[in-house]
């Protein structure tokens, strides 16, 4: 039971994440801070906060547990400004979808309070954003990726595992650099590659067109390319070494298939098609 | 109404046709074949079908509209064997999402026949194949593309469009080389890089685990890596050109996000994901 939540930036992981720990019964007060008094007036309109402060200080000072749900850019600056507000025994943990760069900021900020701060990612989310997409069974058997680092409070992490089990998930711990590696390869990157071909569609003359005859397949491929383009910013910026990497061997990829297409080598397009269908199927499950 | 169907390849898309079809009352008799005698069977243990023959000649042989639903590299030998067996009056039509091709094929082998050949393609699918896949409501407010030869008897589209109709689908007409064009953009393309990436992540030594951590935009992404290998190998030896072509542009914008990840260019990268997602959502809806 978490007497008191603060909630940094009030979107859908934040709101999501207090609607399901509500209805689990598992936390008191939950108040909130954003940019966007418009955004937490609809937030305790709909039940997801029960107050919330015009400054960070305020919104930090007693709460028991922070959780900062805010662009990866955004973070050092919110570390920074809540770090001389926080009771001594507050946890602190976040969402942001690269760990290296968040760390780093954590180092740089927290000082004597950094071992109670726990470095976290839900694997969840719709390409929606703001409080009004969140939804209380959103982390309902998805996986957590805790990255705690040597100093951290065993206690702090205990904390942290047992606020995402209330809410049905799934707890994983990682290291931050394996972190980065597996998600630059199974969110970054795939991101990439949907913005990437939207933004050259809709550059085509003919691109009303092109959309007008996109079919099913083409809106659930296209569907992460409506995802936030800050967040999508902050985590190029923070994890750009990875992303990077996996694009160009991606590239390399890529060139194959169009060897294979001029060859017009039958045999490898359906070896290449063959292999990618069955590890989809066997791997993901054909949902 | 149709009062004998012949349905060449007896998968997803004749199966819904059939099914679709029987739903509006419009077809008496449905007639299949296919290579595969099991799945026959099965067709008409679920209604599918209400009889199948062992060859195409005696599945055609009384037809009033053939529907060849069999992959692109398989149209030309089908259309040389039914063309001396069907009714002088029969009309033709194919599911094939590429057209050059198909009717390339049709000029070849239907001689005579070539008047009452409308090619067709309907945009709808998922990425499931064989007959038990098949539902009634897969063309539903789906768009059918019709492309009509200019020998073509408007007679005899006329009546691949009623069949159209019946199934609750919007037809539309194209020229063969425009379908192609816009079909290879908004299907062909995104089906390759979804492959691509499936097949690329898949050679990493650590695939497993990210499989793992796949969230559901990489599976809602991937999607349509589960489509049959045959259908699109066969995709990429009729329209490759247009492919290959389409593969390179895309390659140039994949260049530009690692330029601005690179140069750690923020505002190029936040213009290029809005971009994007504002074209998603207001083109395609948030769906």
């Amino acid at each position: 039971m978490i007497d008191r939540l603060a909630i940094i930036g009030v979107g859908l992981i934040g709101s999501s994440l207090s609607l399901a720990l509500r209805q689990a019964g598992a936390v008191g007060h939950v108040v909130g801070y954003g940019r966007n008094q418009k955004n937490l007036e609809k937030g305790v309109e709909l039940g997801v906060l029960d107050s919330f402060e015009a400054s960070i200080k305020n919104c930090v000072q007693d709460a028991d547990v922070v959780v900062v749900a805010v662009p990866l850019g955004a973070m050092q600056a919110v570390f920074a400004e809540l770090k001389p507000s926080i009771k001594s025994t507050a946890v602190i943990t976040d969402v942001g979808s690269s760990k290296g760069s968040v760390v780093s900021a954590a180092r740089a900020e927290f000082g004597d309070a950094l071992p109670r701060f726990v470095p976290g990612h839900p694997i969840a989310g719709t390409e929606k954003s703001g409080v009004e997409a969140g939804f209380a069974s959103l982390y309902q058997k998805r996986r957590i990726i805790l990255t705690p680092l040597a100093q951290t409070d065993q206690a702090a992490t205990a904390i942290i595992d047992e606020m995402w089990t209330h809410c049905g998930a799934i707890i994983e711990y990682l290291d931050v650099e394996h972190h980065d590696k597996v998600l630059a390869a199974t969110s970054h990157l795939p991101h990439m590659l949907a913005f990437a071909l939207v933004h050259y569609l809709s550059g085509l003359n003919d691109h009303d067109e092109i959309f007008r005859y996109a079919a099913g397949g083409f809106r659930d491929f296209t569907r992460i390319a409506s995802g936030d383009p800050v967040m999508w910013r902050d985590v190029c910026l923070a994890n750009g070494n990875a992303l990077v990497g996996l694009i160009g061997q991606y590239q390399q990829e890529l060139d194959r298939v169009v060897s294979a297409i001029n060859d017009g080598n039958a045999d490898e397009l359906l070896k290449l098609f063959g292999k990618a269908k069955s590890e989809r199927d066997s791997l993901i499950g054909n949902c």
